[in-house]
This record gives C-alpha cells, structure tokens and sequence, in this order.
C-alpha cells in the first residue's frame, strides 16, 4: 500500500489540503503510485498526517476533479490512468525580441498620440471588476456577432447626442479595431469597387484596401477636403473621406462640400460614402460639425468610429453604422460571423458611457489637449515668419508649411538629429509632386507643456 | 457676482467636493453662472459653506481638468466657453430585441456547449485584477499587431507539449477568434486558390470561405478523415481539414492518411494544409495524437487553435502558426493591420498558461466531460439494437447512425415533440444524397449526466 511521508508546512502560504493534493498528484506523474492502486482512506491519511479529515477530502476531490483518481462507491479511491492527462513543463522564456520604442528621439510629436496619464484606471478598473462579480456564466458564452444589444443601444445613444448620427442599435456593428471592421465591410460591398482615397489620407485604410485587393484611386484635397469635382471625373464608387478632420491636412469639411459629396453619392445606384471619424471628439474652437451621416437620406453613408482614440489604443473597440441596404446583405449573408470582442469589455464600455465617465473623460482630455495645441502655437511664434500653420483647432495634430526654401527631408533630418521626431507629410500622399510644399506634422497628444516648449524651443533653433 | 445656495449632505455617499462639482456644473450648464463670470475664491467659499478649502480645492480642480472653468494666475477661477463641451442626457433604454434561446426545449444537445459553469471564475478575476493593479500606461498602450511576445511565448510552449506542434513564437499570430484569422489568412493567400473542404464539414470556415469569394470544392470523408485520393482527383490547392477530431464525424486521422495528405501538398507548389484543431484538448482514451503541423518538414501546414472552446466561447482568443512562407508574406505586406485582441486579455491567459491553471483546467475539463461521454454512451445502450454510434472517445459529441428506416428528419422531429433538441448530419453535409444514412448528432458538454440521462431516457422512448 502506498505510504505517505510528506512534510506538511503550516506556516506556507499554500493551504494544507493543497499540500497534499500537490505531493500525491507529483507521486502519480512520477510513477511512485501506479494505476489502479489504492490510497489511503480520509480518516486513515487524516490521523496518519494529524490533519483534519476535510482537509484530506479537499485534496482528494481536488485529484477527482482533474481525474488523476476515480472513487468507486464503498470502495475509495483509486489511481486512475493518466496518459491522457496534460502535464506541462515549465516556460523556457526566450529573449523579449520586440522592439523598444525608438529611444534615439528625446521627444516624438507622433500624430497618432493618445494621452494615457490621463486614462481612468481607477474607474476602468473598479467597472471591470463589478461586472466580473456581477454576472457569471451569461458572460462568458458566445454574444451577439454584431456586439451586445445593451452596448450597441449606448453606443447608438451617445453617437446621436455627440455627433449627430442618425441611426438604430440594430445598423451597429462592434468591432475589435477599425482594420476589423474594414475586412468585415470588404465582404459585405464584395471587391468589384474602386474607392477613392483623399490625397494625402489615412495610409492604414489604403494600405488595407490594396490588401483586400480593391482598385483604388487617388482624389486631391484642398481646404474643403475631398475634391468632388476631381471625384466625379473618375470611375470611383466608393469614396473614403475624414470630413470632421481631414487626415492628416486637418481640413473641417464645410456644409457645401458634404451635401456636393452626398450628391455626387445619390447619383449612382451603388455608391457609397465611407465616412471615417476617427478624432471627431477633440474640437476646440465652436461646436463640433455634426457627422455626414445625420445629413445622409438616401442610405449611401457608411460611419465608422472608434474608442482607440478617445480612450487607449490597446481598448480594440470600434463601431460601423451601416445604412439599410448595407445592413440587409450583412443580416443575410455574413452575421454568421463571430464578434471579435469580448463581452466583458463591451460591458465595460457600456457602463462607461451610461453612467457619465466617458463624458467626464472626453471633457478633460478636450481640455488638455487644448492646453498642449495652445501651448504648441504659442511656442511656435517665432517661427511665424519662415512657415504656416494650417489644421489647427482639432485633434491631437497640426501641420506646418515651410517657404523658406529648405526641403521636407532636410527640416526631418535637422530635427532628427537634435532628437526630436516629426513627421513628413510625403508619408501620407499617395501621389508626390516636385510642386508639393514641405510640410510636417506635430501631434501634441503624448507631450506635456513643458516638452512641447522645451521641443519647440529645439525645433526654432535647428530650423530658422 | 454668482452666489451659491447648495445644501451639502454628510450623510450621501458622493463626497462633499463631488457634490459642489456637481452643483456648479449644472449651473454652468444651464447657464445660471455665464461665460466670463468669475467664481468665488476657495477661501471664501470654504467660510460660505463651511467645509475645508482644500474640499473646495478639489472641487474647482475637478471643473478645471473637464474645461468647465478657467484659472487665471493670481485672478482666480472664471466660466468657460462651453459650447464645444460634452453633455450626454439620460440613456433612452431601449426595449431588448434580443432573441431569448430557443425555450420551447427541454434539453439541447448542442455541439458547440462549453460547460460554463466550471469556469474558474475566481481565478479569472483574480488575474484580471492583478494585472490591471500591474501595468500602468503600458497596457493601454498599442500592442504588438501579431499579439504580446510573452503571450505568443506561452502559446509556443503549450502547443509544444500539448499538441507537438513545432513552431518559434514569431510564427503565431494572436486573433480575436478563428472567423477573424481566417479573414487574415485570406489575406495573406490571396483569393486565387482553391479549398478543398471535408464533407461533412464545419460550416462555419465553409461559408467563411464563400464570403471571402474562394471556390470551395467537397472531398468526402471516410472513418480516417479526408480521403486523399479523392482530394488528387480535384484542382484544389488548399486542404481544411480537423485531422485530430474530425468535425462532425468525430474521425481521427491515422498516420497513415496524415503522411499521404502531407505528400500530397508537397506535390504542388503552392499547396497549403490548413488544420483546424478545434477541440483537440478533450480525448478520453489513449494519449492524443500529435498535430499534422509537427510532421509537416515543408512548411505546409497553417495551423489554427483556439480558447474559445476550452475556456470560454465569450474568449475571443484564437492563434494561427504560420509556415514559413506565408510568415515571410505576412510580415512584408499585412503585418500593419492592427491586432484585434485587447493587451488585458492577452497578460490574463498568459498568466493562465504560465501559471498552471490552464493546465489544471483542462485536466478538470476533460474529467468532466469524460464522465458526462461515459454516462451518454450507458444512455444509450437501449438503443444499440436500432442505432451504431461513432466520432466517441474525443471531443464533446458524438454520433448516432440509424438502420431503422426512420428518417433524419422524422428523428429530429420526435425528439422535438418531446422538447429535446438534436443535430441532423445533413446541416453538415455540402452535398447530399438520398444514400445518406440518417445521423444524428448529441453533444454533451452543456448537459449534467442527470441531464443525459433524463433526456436519452425520452429519446429512447421516442426513437424505438
């Protein structure tokens, strides 16, 4: 019969019945009690270790529960054959082989920015751990492909109040990212299109179509953004557009613009609008201009939104309104397939939204990248007179305009080599020109005032 | 200048500077204190309403961060302009249009159960709360687009041990699920090739590869899964198999037929295996058979996993190990889409893994379901003289074939009356014959052996 002589350690932080659990299930993988053999009875192990007999039944339900042992009625508990069991080793942990942030710069005006001193840890981490109290196994078993109900509704609600889109919980689709969502629509309007990107735009969602194998083309942007007139003239169906913030010359699209572009829109049975909001949320001067959707009646606006930016890059939460007809062919033919986000964190945000924390969190980050943008123009006075600043007034970004004579590369090289990253606008142009005017972004969203000052203060140097 | 008559409560939960927050806010809000107007100092509203200055302190700090009011060096706080301010009213509570599951049933023999209710909960919450204490900015941070190299790191090691499948973490690619992978993967192929699918087959890929616009072309199946010879007769160049347990027949493919359709795909240039190891976890007699991907020597095999089914369907977790040059395709073209997958959700089952529980789950999983395979198949012993199972001893169902001239449909039409749910083969089958034996399928994992046993008990009756 197999005998136990184990050390049981009561000023371990492991519990005693674990103890034993552990000693025996290691005696089993070891091969030192074989399959088919008898252990001990409860009260024998009990006496035999001084312990009570509950805690030996623990450990022994404990072996049961992960079938190291079966227990025959009126007979005890039994060996039982492990083979099939899993047992794995520890990690052999290989070198971390990421890649560092470039830590060459001392500062990066990156334009993809977001704040995260400022994020609501406290809060996300108070909901988070409600709503895993909360509920119990409902949270856990397969949602609804297009997102929750309950979180398509706040999303529907808060999309409404703030950016004037008008539509049902039933239009929304959740998404893990924007890239997602843009697979999931490439399969729902098929590949026969050719999309018309803004000129220079959003490299992230022309790159994707070119992998999603789409025909593209390229349509300039002046001041209004998109260029309609240059759209009608080609074969483009579908137009992907940035009205309240074009990306990256930070243009405001005004009301002309977007009614010509719905136009242009209505006019062919199977065009649409790709209407991307991506930064809609930070405007600091008026009131925000509502979405191009609020203003869409003839079903031919696709909006696209995201949490990315408005509350941390690493929450992979977007949304996809998508006018009816659209909205048809993904009921019939594609909500077979499974929503890419958990419903923990749909939950999460969904509180976030109803109970008043998001609204507090975009008040104050708006007022803190108001700050930043006012501090970054302050701070580039002095060089008022060689550049003009355009873009201005919302989102995390600014561009500036150089005339005096130095080249794009030359004003990143200079500020490369004091340690400072910017960023070239020949990164977001699909078609380069000679005649292109050097321009650089700044995006102020990851510098406090006094890098920014203090970067600025560099940059006037190096570039006057 | 703007006088304050608010009745501060000791007694409410919210604290005193929130309260004071929220009064001035809505002042500010409903325009009863205007743009420009300055607000008391701390130190005489603090005497006014006899509360400490730094409570007032806070007060003002809090409408300071959200933009409401201004401070003004040595002047003190004044009203904002608000018009760009955020303001969402109440949340209209929509009536909940989500369908209810299918009451009308007693039992339902799902395929697709996952028994929710041995989820470790408490650890889950444990990790989540641990690591949301952990990191800070860092988790909110952007991640890695083919998911956390510590997490592919762990993944590595447990397909290794687990599933012998041969691959460096930097072949793993971390996805919000297997729909999403294989959109990735579609992606990375190209739509010019050819899928061969099982037949019977998991819908769910074949009309994933529809959507995607693949030609799809059916390969029957025989009891050691895909049968190749029938595979070379066709013109396709990618094979989806499930050799570990075939789905739905529950075939596991012999090494044998493994070799051949491995020799197979080295015949063509361009041929590709993908194997889908849906539920490899759970086998309940003899040691599991190793991944095709750990015999392939050729960069063949694209194999795919997932968490979904062995710990929770709400899990959005899955994994793709890439062949070489496929790997080679992704990183230079696609490795900019975005990663689908929160950085939370990656650290919480990497601790998982890392930490034992995934190991000690699965073993109490596969108990589990051991013992609830085990009562079915008792079960169904009244049966046997009308009926002859297969696809047991893995996985989470099993199949029942009829020779009493009962149709499929008259079976499921039975059990239906007597408020029991099970699965037909032919909703699996691409094509279909007047050949077909009628089959049904009962998974069991979401059902208690009481459970079964009721149930197959009115079966029994129904059926005989």
């Amino acid at each position: 019969m197999y005998e136990l002589t184990m050390n049981l350690k009561t000023s371990s932080k492991m519990p005693l019945y674990e103890q034993i659990y552990t000693y025996i299930k290691k005696d089993i993988q070891n091969g030192r009690i074989s399959y088919g053999e008898k252990l001990p009875s409860t009260r024998a192990l009990s006496k035999h270790l001084a312990v009570s007999r509950s805690t030996v039944e623990l450990a022994y339900e404990q072996l049961l529960s992960e079938g190291f042992v079966e227990s025959e009625p009126y007979r005890g508990f039994f060996v039982a054959q492990i083979e099939g069991l899993y047992r794995f080793g520890a990690v052999r942990t290989e070198e971390m082989k990421e890649t560092a942030p470039d830590r060459k710069y001392r500062y990066d005006f990156t334009p993809n920015g977001v704040d995260l001193n400022s994020f609501p840890y406290n809060i996300w981490r108070k909901l988070s751990k409600d709503i895993l109290m909360d509920d119990r196994t409902e949270l856990f078993r397969l949602g609804d492909s297009q997102g929750e109900y309950g979180f398509r509704n706040a999303v529907c609600n808060y999309l409404y109040q703030a950016r004037g889109v008008n539509c049902k919980p039933g239009q929304i689709i959740i998404g893990a990212g924007s890239d997602y969502l843009f697979m999931l629509l490439a399969m729902i309007l098929g590949t026969h299109h050719k999309i018309a990107f803004e000129d220079p735009t959003y490299k992230q969602a022309y790159r994707l179509a070119d992998s999603l194998c789409y025909e593209t083309v390229p349509v300039s942007v002046d001041k209004n953004g998109m260029m309609v007139t240059e759209l009608s003239q080609t074969d483009a169906d579908i137009a992907y557009v940035t009205p309240s913030h074009q990306y990256p010359t930070g243009s405001v699209m005004p009301m002309k613009r977007r009614m010509e572009l719905l136009l242009w829109a209505q006019e062919g049975g199977d065009r649409y609008i790709v209407e991307d909001d991506y930064d809609s949320e930070f405007r600091y001067k008026g009131k925000p201009i509502p979405a191009l959707q609020g203003y869409d009646r003839e079903e031919k606006v696709i909006y696209l939104g995201t949490f990315s930016k408005s509350i941390a890059p690493a929450i992979r939460l977007s949304y996809m309104v998508l006018p009816k007809p659209l909205l048809s062919i993904y009921r019939k033919k594609h909500r077979f397939v499974n929503s890419t986000v958990s419903k923990v964190d749909q939950l999460i945000v969904q509180r976030f939204l109803e109970e008043g924390y998001y609204e507090r969190h975009l008040n104050k980050m708006r007022a803190l990248y108001k700050s930043r943008h006012d501090a970054l123009i302050e701070a580039l006075r002095p060089l008022f007179h060689i550049c003009t600043v355009f873009g201005e007034h919302a989102g995390v970004h600014l561009l500036l305009t150089f005339e005096n004579g130095c080249s794009e590369e030359e004003l990143l090289l200079r500020a490369k080599q004091r340690g400072i990253k910017v960023y070239g606008m020949s990164d977001y142009r699909i078609r380069k020109s000679p005649e292109d005017k050097p321009t650089v972004l700044l995006g102020y969203a990851n510098l406090s005032e006094e890098q920014i000052k203090d970067a600025v203060g560099i940059l006037t140097e190096c570039w006057k």
